[in-house]
């Protein structure tokens, strides 16, 4: 089966029909001419298939080793690939006796150009994360897939819903009109387990989209569609687990290929531990070599070859899709040693690629030393630009739901950017008003609209990167659970028949239709504003239930007036004359008539204003 | 007034009869030869003493130069007293048209040896923090002083109740027997002030200790006769503000000496603003030019002339007094560059003296930004070892209040030490459950005596320099109220006719002196454990309620086993191999049964217990 399948993507294997022997995986499927590092190692699958030799003859490349390990079906072959190495069809002889029992042909390709130095995302982005599963099913026709284990299940909240590639493609212009310019998808690569297989973390194939979402090629061809509405795609992976049906665990490559010899021991979750002075080696250990639950076998990156594989990987996406960047899942259990490499590797490939990693900590500190450029107490080296800012996440939603008092309300979101001293660069850090993985902005904030605006406000202008999740724009909300199969809820207009559809606005309610409207006027007005993308945050004390804050450069002053309290205040500017200088008028940029500065700012209650100030 | 107090302390003035001029003021009051630093800088204060011209003639002591001010009160004079300059008495003359109007002489004393080298205080001590108005009343006589505007009123709560250095001076038994080998009293330099002055944070002479504790002589005397007792003596000194009856108040030295022009504007509190790199620069004045309160005027280390002045004082009372260390109130609210030098200059003259700051915060990124060796965002110097963690009291106090769950209880504990990589060196905190400005400890554990006991056992054994404010050890409460000055009630015994006697035990009941009794014998099996003076501290996560750590250095390893469930539980210590070796024996260090490793430990509900692991 997984033979066939990589067949039809990548290399023709051409055996003579009398071999015993065949491959059933060779990765990557295929590899590029001119890459910043001519090495490549083959991981080479077969019955049996360590008894051949692998030899090749091809102008500019060299085999330089060939490594055989314990398990006699693997092969690993190291390559490398003279800068000046022609594309073409590289033929591998797998020979044994002086016979060659097997033909491989590997495609060495050109890359397109410019593709080194492609953009990545920043500040002047916004990601719409969406759940494949759960925004549009496109294609009925993939619903369920035979070969798959799991299919169709609509009913089920925790089964496969039938979203798919072909829905995003179809709702492209939503997202352009929208105001986003780059998409992360939960992980669509195939993930072929008996159930729970939506959310896409239990991966079985790192080179396969799973059918059920497309092809490898309709994952090309959402990329290449999406660049056209001036959308980029963001590529969810995991480097610290695979799916449990992985065929790794059939045929573990190495015994050391999964940690705990392959036998489930769960994680501690105890991040500290990495960083900890006083910690012991066993708790560190508990920590990375733990697996997260039993269908999600814990990867040992400390494996070369395993870890070769990884970056690899990342790197075939991204040139094969031509990806715009990386959104690493539970960036901080893999191997320490393993993610600096990543890092460096896949960075000097793609200098501008964005890259945002996942460690869910509350503790800046922690977050910010995995951040490029960080000051730490070790000699670790990190090479990942992005790291998802989740204290201010939680701060955000403590200081909207939280009492003004002396140490709580908007104090706590002051007082988490102002942690940005602990940062590398906090300005490419990814922020999110809620994501996946957690109660969903508008559930958090107990469905009070006020509320809600607010948050959006704050999270489309302060410093970052900013991550929208799929329906937020709409109000989605699960009051009463935080069942994570129903914070992933169906896009509404994402199938036909649905009773409303947020993709025309029939049937959203009139707050609906208002907070995506909001939401699309702050966007888009976002696109154009020189000072959100590239301008120096500079933020007052909160003082009285209020929060200010400025974004500048050069070409513009951006000011951010938050007011939590149940009455309208009349902000006195006075204060922000480092920032305002001779300015004199306050444009408010979501429409309302100019203030003169000197007369005081009049803020309604619990509401966020947002001004360009000239 | 203060003109002769000060005559009675130092140098003599030798006014002519006739001159029209007098100094009410030349400091600091003596000197030393053979100080690191050569210089010294006297500020001299009299009516018009600007208008005279200083000269000197000691051999190996130069003038380097005189300034003058604004204030022609005040004079500011530069010498340099060379390495071989005997000790004796500089008579400095002052002179207006040839004429010599006033003559003072200086005392230059020697050092005592081995002054530079003193040690300071560190993790092998427990500091005993007194207020010294309601520790002891060792002589009624200075209750009141006719000079002084605060009488004695015990029965008022705010009001001065009488303590003083003599009571403290006749309990250094007690001291010593209860196995402390430091103190720290709350400020006892002069405080004369209308009310509320027992606290000692507003000095009104930073010279002189208030008569009403006793004379500077006393305080020598205590610091004298604590050493034979195997107790250091330790400053509370503030260098953020001084009392609003201080009487630069009434005659400025210079128009800049106090921020605000001497106006009250309070302070922000708001110390992030000095480490946000978006913080404007007037948020960083608000926090640092403002005051704590009206009655503290902030004094502004930026004038060099103050500057120099304070960190004179400070060598001074160390030389003085014989001090083992300081301890800095409000850290970081002076200037910070100003922080630099003083923490630079001290460390300079006494390389191991004991400095510890307050910087109230529960960030500890904020806190260990102060302390020496840390790694920094930018590059700020600092050179004070020790800071207090603000943060493990408050997490202490919450690990042992809240329910065991993912995210609280003991973990909190085992998070807030995890952080230590933060620090630049985490054994040189000083560490506490509670102090002088919040909630007794028995009080925040709401008067349960076995988590009381849990955090004596945890606070005296984990890593760092514990303090431990008075009256902890005989359970001293305050339920219903977190008044200070209820806080900082009197202990029981300092006064005659009082009903109960912590020195003696008479009156106290069976718990108090079972708390009493438990502290002194953690305190004197502390001082021979060597592996808590300098062990490592290993940590493990806590598990099912439990956490253990280890002491541990080539002689000795402490095991700690704090058990917060309702049940007794049996701790198996194979986990703890990497510490424990090939050891077999757990000795508890309070009595009871060796236990073997094998068995397992049991600890019984709600209790910690510390072993020796041999």
């Amino acid at each position: 089966m997984t033979l066939i399948k990589n067949l039809t993507l990548a290399g023709v294997m051409l055996s003579a029909p009398a071999s015993a022997y065949d491959i059933q995986h060779l990765e990557p499927l295929s590899w590029w001419v001119g890459m910043q590092n001519p090495e490549l190692q083959l991981m080479i699958h077969g019955d049996d298939i360590g008894q051949l030799t692998p030899v090749i003859d091809y102008p500019g490349v060299t085999l330089d080793a060939i490594h055989r390990v314990e398990n006699d079906n693997y092969l690993f072959v190291d390559l490398t690939i003279d800068e000046q190495t022609q594309p073409g069809s590289l033929t591998i002889d797998f020979n044994r006796d002086g016979q060659t029992e097997l033909s491989y042909d590997y495609p060495l390709n050109s890359r397109r150009d410019g593709s080194a130095q492609r953009e990545g995302f920043g500040p002047e982005d916004v990601i719409y994360l969406i759940t494949p599963d759960r925004f549009a099913n496109g294609n009925t026709d993939n619903d369920s897939v035979e070969a798959m284990k799991e299919p169709i299940n609509r009913e089920y909240k925790g089964g496969r819903h039938g979203g798919d590639l072909e829905g995003i493609i179809q709702h492209l212009d939503y997202l352009e009109s929208l105001g986003v310019t780059q998409m992360w998808l939960n992980p669509v690569l195939e993930n072929d387990m008996d159930r729970y297989s939506y959310h896409g973390y239990s991966t079985t194939d790192y080179y396969r989209i799973d059918p059920r979402y497309g092809s490898n090629e309709d994952y090309r061809r959402l990329s290449r569609q999406a660049q056209k509405h001036g959308v980029g795609l963001v590529k969810d992976i995991i480097l610290n687990h695979i799916g449990s049906e992985h065929y790794w665990m059939e045929d573990m490559p190495t015994p050391d290929w999964i940690n705990h010899g392959g036998e489930f021991v769960e994680t501690t979750h105890r991040r500290e531990a990495l960083h900890d002075p006083h910690a012991v080696e066993s708790d560190v250990k508990a920590f990375t070599d733990g697996w997260f639950v039993k269908t999600m076998p814990d990867l040992n990156q400390r494996n070369p070859f395993l870890a070769n594989y990884l970056i690899q990987n990342s790197i075939w996406w991204v040139e094969y899709a031509d990806l715009t960047g990386i959104r690493l899942d539970t960036y901080s259990y893999p191997d320490k040693g393993f993610l600096s490499d990543y890092t460096r590797r896949v960075m000097a490939e793609y200098p501008d690629l964005g890259l945002v990693g996942e460690e869910w900590s509350h503790n800046p500190a922690i977050v910010a030393y995995w951040q490029k450029g960080t000051e730490r107490h070790d000699d670790y080296q990190s090479y990942i630009p992005s790291m998802f800012d989740f204290p201010l996440q939680n701060a955000l939603v403590n200081a909207l739901n939280n009492e003004e008092t002396w140490g709580t309300g908007l104090r706590e979101l002051y007082q988490s950017i102002a942690n940005d001293f602990l940062y590398g660069n906090p300005y490419q850090l990814g922020i999110f008003a809620d994501n996946h993985d957690m109660t969903r902005i508008y559930t958090a904030l107990n469905e009070d609209y006020a509320l809600y605006k607010m948050a959006m406000k704050y999270i489309l202008t302060t410093r970052g990167i900013p991550q929208l999740f799929y329906g937020t724009e709409i109000l989605m909300s699960h009051p009463g659970t935080d069942d994570h199969t129903i914070i992933r809820s169906d896009f509404p207009g994402g199938w036909q028949d649905d009773k409303s559809n947020a993709f025309t606005g029939d049937g959203l309610t009139e707050q609906q239709l208002n907070a995506q409207s909001l939401v699309t006027d702050i966007l888009n007005w976002r696109q154009t504003a020189s000072a959100i993308h590239n301008g120096k945050l500079t933020h007052y004390a909160p003082t009285d239930g209020t929060y200010t804050y400025f974004r500048h450069n050069d070409e513009q002053t951006v000011m951010v007036i938050l007011n939590k309290n149940d009455e309208s205040v009349t902000v006195d500017t006075g204060r922000f004359h480092e920032v305002i200088g001779d300015k004199t008028t306050a444009r408010p940029v979501l429409g309302g008539e100019p203030v003169a500065l000197d007369q005081g700012i009049v803020i309604q209650a619990k509401s966020a204003r947002i001004f360009e100030v000239e």
